[in-house]
């Protein structure tokens, strides 16, 4: 029995009607039962109001090798819990369950059933393509970036110079790129397929990442200011590009007028912004407190330089949210129109000690920028277990480091690269493709489909190494590549990495872009990488399956996964290995009418064989290879 | 390698410091490695804020055959998540983690993490022995008894009479128990071992269960009124045993006064204590309203003779919980002084619809039973999964269906009983015993240590088959009632069960005791199951391991499970077996310096084989059979 032998649904258009779904909406869900599964009798099971309900599905579709079930699910809370029993008289203890992380042979808690929001999906733009993140002083130079003024912390460093790796030079190296060199390169977004601009922080800071902001209330004079960021928006827009912006809700910088008025005067409104030690929510335990700086306040993980928002502040919501120029409110208006927001240190915003706002400051996030702009988009900056902060009302999604980049890290990083995992004093030992799979499904099984499908998927960062670096080959990062726009969610892509740039932690990978080298490849430049990247973004974003599809796994093998997208439209095969294996017969639904249709096949690496016969499809053994099939 | 190579954490005293953990508090946990897991470093994981934080844990103790580490974690969020990791270097991907849950190859949401919690545990009282449930009508007839008005709805039933299965006479069958008559056999109570009594509602009703309340303000006359309960609750606290209430918070009954005036008048403030169609917060679903009874309000499941209380409204607060004389500070009041409450339906009280406010019922519900009865005790009754709200601060625990009852059942029922699985439209099939222990601990790991320690553990109640008839022989009870007296939490015993009593469904169920029987024996009097019951409910009472120790599973076959219960003094293994098995050789460290001595072996099945050698311990394979030894 493989994979696809076992039920499925997921939160798809083949298995729920899209849009959204208000309370009181009957909103009928389909099952996939492959004859294969030995399942008699379906029922679908809700959790209404903290009680479980179960109702026996109808038979929607009997077909050769599989039949489809349908059942109602009434939309009552918030959200609105489902899985479906599956009678299994055949198997000890007689039922099985499916839920979203599977088949389940005892009862499992709630957590990870499929679900229903109330809330509206993420912007359909959000996902449709790749968005691209450009840390602004590193992408590119205008003209005009000679001209400016530096700012007193930083140590100009030439544009081809490898930034340093450690501390004190990381964050004050300046290579001066600006924001009218990212919107003369705009074709190069376009030539790669991407849709959307993320752009890390642009306000002025004591740091070239600028994730100390001394100001919320202008762009940067060393990256051309208010107006360039003006223009660079329009630019983008007028290409149908979508724009994010970067903000910090956690924290100032140290030089933010704000904290400086707070330490001067315990008086003054900017004080209770700020959360102190010795005041009522802070405990004795001074966490994060740095004691070198009176009075004591608490700031990012100890950094004295970061200091912590107090979000019981009403006037912290006013000035970050609230107000017609507040933070989140200004840069979404004309003349700038920003898209939306990725939001800093999202998973700590509002937490500190038993106090915890985070789902209600992310739930007025998100009105602010509906109001202003109903397209908008609002997504977390989260290093960690997000299962917890996204029910979907609040952050259309995260950063998908833990549901996409550590497993698929955890699965191709080379461990003679001498790389440890990501916050972990272990070394990487390439773990197995079934470990990989099931972390991606436990996680993506306990947020809402529309939520999965919007996560912002990640081989790397400005706060990771690169991707060419910890996985050690190019062979590899097309694998990595592969899985990245073919998995469902957002594919976010770190300029730089695909012209295979190297670094070997955050502030090391925070590479120039080499434009020299961009019509005929160099040594920072390498163009069959590109071409990897360039096709299968590309691919994704003009393949619907790739896009909206749901996903089926196929394959959870040591050195080899694969897996099936699908929308009532289209059947899209992939295939990934890191190295030989087996080779895997899938059975003969997947087939359509037609052959199946090449849409990717590996450019360092190999195409793994496809023969389909009346038995189904044989996957040949292959590896490292990669392929990606229409097969419907 | 077995279970017990693996390495090992829990919340018991063992692992880490008994008693209350504040904010700010640094609290030491400790880690046993065993040396065949094969682990090359161990560190503590903590989140805080939402952010996780890595540090390497001190070798405390080097053994001969394991070490145990020491690391510290800051109690800083509410609850301050936990988990260890371990190097793996030998094992693929290079590290696993331990949380509540176990080892894993993958990384896992913070879900089943270990957790501590700056809310004080439950009282100890209350897991220190057995709780004993009544239902009052079915107990025991005082002289008193036969001189009582009956209520115009009951059926009066002879004693002896078996009650009916189905409506409508499950409810009116009246057979006269009173509170006289359960203070006449508290004797009873002390034979058995039992440490508390916990009896269903009091308060006058429209049936026999009295879960429709038509007051709260009074004792039911029929039981023997106000003064029969300060008689019973001032006699059973004589004899030291506790008394614990039953409460209705979700709903009244239909004939209440309150509900009277609500349907009455619209501008009465009882008016706005219930849900009503229309209304702003009832969504237009309609869920269970039902439409024959207007004006048309929220009932329990639609029940319409319970309509639903609506928890924003401070009428409702304020009657149910603040006020002097509310419901429920009333009666823990003098005379009375109840040690505390079992909340009928908690999972849905204070949830409807997109509104949620259970969690904020609990906490204050909590707060105020603390402040009449600092060691006032509250569980909910969830009959779901519970794990998203037991964060430790509201109730202190709530009824083990999902985490002890459904997984027991599923190992041990009779499928030739032809009973299925509760609430669920498929027949029992006795899952394999790996089945029961992934459910067992994947409930248990996802709350606080001090919760999991008080959970009722369950293995028949008011509201199901009898045990006996479940499990479908008096020799599966008894391996059945070991797990129930062995397993951490709180053994709570229906009324009957220790008798042989047996019952189809919950209110077939609801049998009265055949005092007249108890000298000697008899079809409603099982001498030897009672001895079984006596005899593990004693031995629960008064060893320290079962009552306060660690859980470390051992064994977890298709037909037989073992676990090592432990304090820093005692070691207890237990085997059950519901069949012939291979048996198995356990770790020699599980061994003391003194032979193991036997605690309980099986009255109507075997006693497993123990061999102590060089090499470990060796469990025989027969079965059924059911054995308990203090190993060390």
């Amino acid at each position: 029995m493989t994979l696809l032998d076992q039920p499925h649904h997921d939160g798809s258009a083949g298995y729920v009607p899209a849009g959204r779904h208000e309370a009181g909406d009957v909103v009928p869900v389909r099952v996939r039962v492959p004859h294969a599964a030995g399942v008699a009798g379906v029922w679908l099971r809700t959790v209404r109001d903290g009680e479980p309900r179960v109702a026996e599905a109808r038979l929607d579709r009997a077909g050769e090798h599989e039949d489809t079930y349908v059942a109602d699910v009434v939309v009552h809370n918030q959200p609105t819990p489902y899985r479906f029993l599956l009678g299994a008289p055949r198997a000890p203890g007689g039922y099985r369950w499916l839920n979203g992380a599977g088949v389940h042979e005892h009862d499992v808690p709630d957590a990870g059933d499929f679900r229903l929001t109330t809330a509206p999906p993420a912007p359909a733009w959000l996902g449709a393509g790749t968005v691209y993140q450009v840390f602004p002083d590193r992408f590119a130079r205008s003209a005009r970036a000679g001209d400016r003024t530096l700012p007193a912390w930083a140590v100009p460093t030439a544009w081809d110079a490898e930034p340093a790796p450690h501390a004190p030079l990381t964050a004050q190296q300046l290579y001066g790129g600006d924001l009218d060199g990212i919107a003369e390169h705009l074709g190069h977004l376009e030539d790669l397929g991407v849709t959307t601009l993320y752009m890390t922080p642009i306000f002025p800071g004591r740091s070239n990442h600028r994730y100390d902001a001394s100001s919320f209330g202008s762009v940067d004079p060393v990256l051309g200011g208010d107006e360039a960021f003006a223009r660079l928006t329009a630019a983008a827009h007028a290409r149908g590009l979508r724009v994010m912006g970067d903000v910090t809700t956690n924290h100032t910088g140290l030089g933010h007028d704000w904290f400086a008025r707070a330490q001067q005067d315990p008086g003054s409104p900017e004080h209770g912004m700020f959360l102190w030690a010795g005041s009522g929510d802070v405990p004795a335990d001074g966490a994060d407190i740095d004691p070198r700086h009176q009075p004591g306040y608490v700031s990012w993980l100890g950094h004295h330089t970061l200091p912590k928002l107090d979000w019981s502040n009403d006037e912290v919501w006013r000035r970050m949210v609230d107000a017609d120029d507040s933070v989140i409110a200004r840069w979404l208006q004309a003349p700038y129109e920003l898209d939306g927001w990725r939001v800093d240190v999202a998973n700590m915003t509002g937490r500190y000690g038993v106090a915890d706002r985070a789902l209600q400051v992310a739930q007025r996030l998100r009105e602010r920028i509906t109001q202003l702009r109903p397209e908008g988009a609002l997504i977390a900056e989260h290093f960690h277990d997000y299962t917890g902060d996204l029910p979907g009302d609040g952050w259309h999604a995260s950063m998908n480091y833990s549901g996409f980049s550590r497993p698929v890290w955890g699965w191709l990083a080379d461990p003679a690269a001498g790389y440890r995992h990501l916050g972990l004093p272990v070394p990487y030992g390439r773990g197995p493709g079934r470990a990989m799979v099931a972390a991606m499904r436990d996680f993506a099984s306990r947020v809402p489909w529309q939520v999965a499908a919007a996560q912002w998927n990640i081989l790397g960062s400005h706060d990771t190494p690169r991707v060419r670096s910890l996985l050690g080959s190019a062979e590899t990062v097309e694998l990595a590549a592969a899985m990245l726009f073919a998995y469902p969610g957002t594919p976010m892509l770190f300029a730089g990495d695909e012209t295979g740039a190297v670094g070997s932690n955050g502030e090391h990978a925070r590479t120039t872009m080499a434009w020299d080298q961009a019509a005929t490849g160099g040594p920072r430049w390498d163009l069959t990488t590109y071409g990897v990247f360039r096709s299968l973004s590309r691919l994704r974003r003009d393949c619907g399956a790739l896009r909206d599809g749901g996903l089926r796994w196929a394959v959870a093998e040591d050195d080899a996964v694969a897996f099936v997208r699908e929308t009532p439209d289209e059947r899209v095969l992939v295939v990934v290995a890191r190295g030989p294996w087996s080779g895997a017969t899938l059975p003969p639904w997947v087939l359509g009418t037609q052959a199946p249709e090449l849409l990717y096949g590996g450019s360092y690496v190999a195409t793994p064989s496809l023969s389909a016969g009346p038995d189904g499809v044989r996957v040949g053994g292959a590896g490292p290879a990669v392929g990606v099939w229409r097969l419907a």
